[in-house]
């Protein structure tokens, strides 16, 4: 009875970590979607709030942070639940990470917006859209225990990275072309990076998910674009 | 008599975490002043050797990861000991990031030695010596629970910041008055972002340091450039 109610306050704990970081990822979520849409539409006082907000990313790192340590000193769980609260600990870092890099995106385009726009965006907003998808996914992976899922974010990873270059390129064009877009293209090629960025810590998650399911891991031991599982 | 020897064992394992992150921070070191010199000296060789190397940055993080996991499991620590523990999980990704961002100097090392030299550098050295600077003293602050010079490294970040800014608006200058420095400028750019990046691993590690050694969190929480103690 004793040892029954322990281990349902345990997994209440547990849950309530997940719920944590879920929330923290829906936030994180929201911020990579405003960032682009504040690109898109040219809106500086969406991007504005959006570098406002980025102090409750930060306070969920530290309550998340500090939940896990709670349950590592009060539960000293083994095994399984031990890989989870670790991992946990080693996500909301990453979490916190892509809330930056939305503000850094957020903060170039506010400088954007004070000149004139230097080309209709397509490509960028795809790469968000593939990034907020990965992280999204990535997240799903870990509270469910989905290996197939954490491939499959790996495996979308390719697809961005070859938007990043192809807009690289593109925008090293315009400069060539014309110097007056220096400025602005410079602009835009860090927020591709950023973009790229953000997935990569949504791959980082998705591959600490795959080791924490299958006990292996599949972290630098992946050919780069082949087969993961 | 037998918790003597448990506690002395544990003591060991504590030690052998430790002396794993110093030799892996070590192995990050020379990565950092390896990238440089062959930035410096144009040594595609060693670029290329330092590239190489890379996997054992990987497969120490997965090693000293497994440890901790270990030592959380057997161990069940509470207190300072669990804290130390779960830093060490946090801070072995962002040594293995900062061997990521050596990995991407290099490489573009490689590619900026198939053209003519845009101009000699003097600040990305600086730069680099900061930043490597930054990262041995991060550990130390770690390894030794010195928070006064984990409070040093967190002030050394604006001094990268700085200098980062300055070889922004310099190379942008280049880029703007001859369109044929471009692709070099932008590579050597990204080269500034690196370094940078690997100051703001430095200063993730150093304000966890704080947290683990006062108990209290100072991330998110230190104005940019103020006290912090």
């Amino acid at each position: 009875m004793e040892r029954e109610h322990f281990s349902r306050h345990f997994d209440e704990e547990l849950n309530e970590i997940r719920n944590k970081l879920l929330e923290m990822g829906g936030k994180v979520e929201q911020m990579i979607s405003d960032a682009m849409k504040s690109l898109v539409d040219r809106d500086s006082d969406l991007a504005r709030r959006l570098i406002a907000t980025d102090h409750q990313i930060n306070h969920l790192e530290l309550e998340i942070d500090e939940k896990c340590l709670q349950v590592l000193a009060r539960r000293q769980p083994a095994a399984r639940d031990l890989r989870f609260i670790t991992l946990a600990l080693k996500i909301v870092t990453d979490l916190e990470r892509i809330g930056d890099q939305c503000t850094s995106v957020a903060k170039r385009v506010v400088e954007l917006n004070e000149e004139p726009p230097l080309k209709p965006y397509i490509d960028l907003p795809r790469m968000s859209a593939a990034a907020g998808t990965m992280v999204k996914e990535a997240l799903d992976a870990f509270v469910r225990g989905d290996a197939e899922l954490a491939i499959k974010v790996c495996k979308e990873d390719a697809f961005v990275d070859g938007l990043n270059d192809q807009i690289q390129r593109e925008l090293l064009t315009f400069m060539m072309e014309d110097p007056s877009s220096i400025t602005r293209a410079m602009k835009l090629l860090y927020i591709s990076k950023y973009m790229e960025r953000i997935a990569d810590h949504a791959t980082n998650v998705a591959e600490m998910v795959i080791f924490m399911v299958k006990g292996k891991d599949i972290r630098h031991t992946a050919p780069p674009s082949g087969e993961i599982a």
